[in-house]
């Protein structure tokens, strides 16, 4: 298969900055302010796992035109200056009496101040205050922040970077197509990887190395079960050793340059029971009727619907995942979610995933999931479609 | 080596527990609300990296008396249910119109409403705002929910789980201790696994796979860079080639059961120019009197001063880091800070990084660091102490 390019041309981050510089006019936001991993790395291209570190705010300022504005903590500096971002404003963090505040108040200040000098009094900036966001700094600091900036003050702007993040570029899908590509080949390998009489911690050693030896940049996210069934679909390895009979669930978010999949397969060992089996046909059959549905001008809703109705006429329990199926990108999951109400309209250049699940017994869940790019005329799969039978090997 | 068990007992959730209600009772706080991953494991054990899922917010209540509550998303209640919390309040997320707050909101009510049914009125509400933290949730949610409350307040409570989490017990610093072993051998093993004419990205890879076959659960986090000096000490793998002088730093925050290493080490291909040399030697001495000055009783400031002596003795330019070392275990690095003026007194029981960095030309800076617990009688290294003169493979 043929490796995506690494990274973003320049192009992409000014059409980006200028998709997001016309919805914040539309909205009468003077600058746009993001604190967090997935917006910052999607405005600047500054990428690094740094961020597991809590001790220091990062700021990125988007104004009204023009490039983004970096305002870091010094060890930052050299990785933001090898982005398209050529304001980079520093203070020696960590410095908790004064963690970025100042610098960051003045450059707000600066920024919508306007190209004529018209002060920035009472401008309004756009910061993510809706699902899905928070905002990563001590909120002693953000509450000291808002009453320093005043009379500018910030308003929600989760409906700026949804609306961005949503609907992904060629470039962006390429890389989402890549990793799912890598972790269908591991899925389909199962078989070879795993046996009876392995511990679920070796199995997933197994599988999590055989994902980097796939290609796969690190594999951040992998959660699994073994046994006849369970509903702990979150769950971490255990010493329990695989017997025959056994199901297993692997889910995992792998990722290429910087980019996820978030997808799932059950096997069986040597044999499984009927209501496993059944289970199986069932949330598949629930994937299909969500393909049917999925198309621009459809909903999440019109999504969940579909599968939602498979998932009642197979006897479905329930279940406790919430939803039906998510966004996926620059994360495991994203903005939107297949639910009752959600109403989302399916756009093209979406990424979704489809991710119906059932309870077919007292604490035996099935999940099932699928990852696919919408088109003009409805789903391209990502992840290659899982058997329409329950896998034994 | 002796693999440390797994998990914990319920005697130490329940010492965390009465620690952190004597810490609460102290500052008259009628309950603990966290929100953040290490927070939530800290107190109950949950365990699984479904975190990186921005869309559900978690909450966990430590009341005045007795266990954790849990008020968490459907999804998470079958794993909760393993650990020693026994009373798990679950609303189906996501549900943006109500995402939890009702229900977080009618416990805080009724946890602090006392036995003999006074009213919480006015309670204050212990919620981690201060340094290192974040509060994981919508900020218009938080917003709404601070009315909600009232009279009811939170207030900050960064010195509780801070005072909780910086001194570590016996059976944590044993796990960090098993993953610095485990990465001790990984770095020794360097001129078995890398060679010039390898890509950083293969370079990666191989030490990532090495690794995870050495026993580390996973390696979340890792940095490193090549060439014949560079300052970007946060980065991520390029495609560039190995070549023969090049100097190669890796910085690997690798897990064990839920606890990280935090160390670097650099070698160099072949052969290293006098400069690289010597920063090394002057890194390595400014440990040596960064652990000289290491007891219970000293401050974060004097490892500072320690160490900052002997860069500024060996002609350092300065580096951006901010910081020569810091607290480690549960995240790559966490409280305290070793600053010109953080102050902390050093305790036993504590797990501390020394992390001395000099730039020794323009672009071109060397980082060192250690991990270590402090005992009675100074500090004991958990990472195997790097040679003294800068390693040539």
């Amino acid at each position: 298969m043929t490796v995506p390019e690494r990274g973003f041309p320049v192009a992409e981050f000014e059409a980006r900055a200028e998709r997001a510089q016309a919805m914040m006019a539309e909205r009468g936001l003077a600058a746009l302010l993001v604190c967090t991993e997935p917006e910052v790395r999607y405005l600047t291209g500054f990428y690094t796992p740094f961020w597991q570190s809590p001790t220091r705010p990062w700021f990125v300022v988007l104004p009204a035109e023009g490039r983004p504005v970096a305002v870091i903590p010094g060890i930052g500096a050299s990785a933001m200056s090898a982005t398209w971002v050529d304001d980079i404003r520093t203070w020696p963090a960590p410095r908790p009496v004064d963690d970025g505040l100042g610098l960051l108040a003045d450059t707000l200040a600066e920024l919508v101040a306007g190209p004529a000098g018209a002060t920035g009094d009472g401008a309004r900036i756009g910061l993510p205050m809706g699902h899905e966001t928070h905002v990563r700094m001590p909120l002693a600091d953000l509450d000291a922040l808002r009453d320093s900036i005043a009379p500018m003050a910030f308003v929600d702007a989760t409906d700026v970077v949804r609306g961005l993040r949503m609907v992904k570029s060629d470039r962006e899908i390429a890389k989402v197509a890549h990793i799912c590509d890598i972790v269908s080949g591991g899925f389909e390998g199962l078989g070879d990887l795993l046996s009876v009489g392995m511990t679920e911690r070796q199995a997933f050693k197994a599988f999590k190395v055989d994902l980097l030896e796939r290609g796969a940049d690190d594999v951040p996210y992998l959660v699994g079960a073994t046994g006849p069934g369970f509903d702990d679909v979150i769950k971490q390895p255990s010493d329990r050793v695989i017997e025959p009979g056994d199901l297993l669930m692997f889910d995992t978010g792998s990722i290429f340059d910087g980019y996820s999949s978030d997808f799932d397969r059950y096997v069986a060992f040597g044999h499984a029971d009927d209501g496993a089996r059944r289970a199986y046909e069932t949330v598949w059959q629930a994937t299909e009727a969500g393909l049917a549905a999925c198309r621009p001008g459809a909903t999440t809703s019109d999504l969940w619907r579909a599968m939602a109705g498979v998932l009642d006429a197979g006897g479905s329990l329930g279940n406790s995942v919430g939803r039906l199926g998510h966004g996926l990108g620059m994360q495991v999951t994203e903005w939107p979610s297949h639910t009752a109400d959600d109403g989302t309209v399916i756009e093209e250049g979406m990424v979704l995933t489809l991710e119906p699940g059932l309870t077919w017994a007292a604490g035996r869940m099935m999940l099932h999931e699928e990852n696919l790019v919408v088109r003009a005329d409805g789903p391209e799969l990502l992840s290659r479609r899982a058997p329409a039978e329950l896998p034994i090997i």
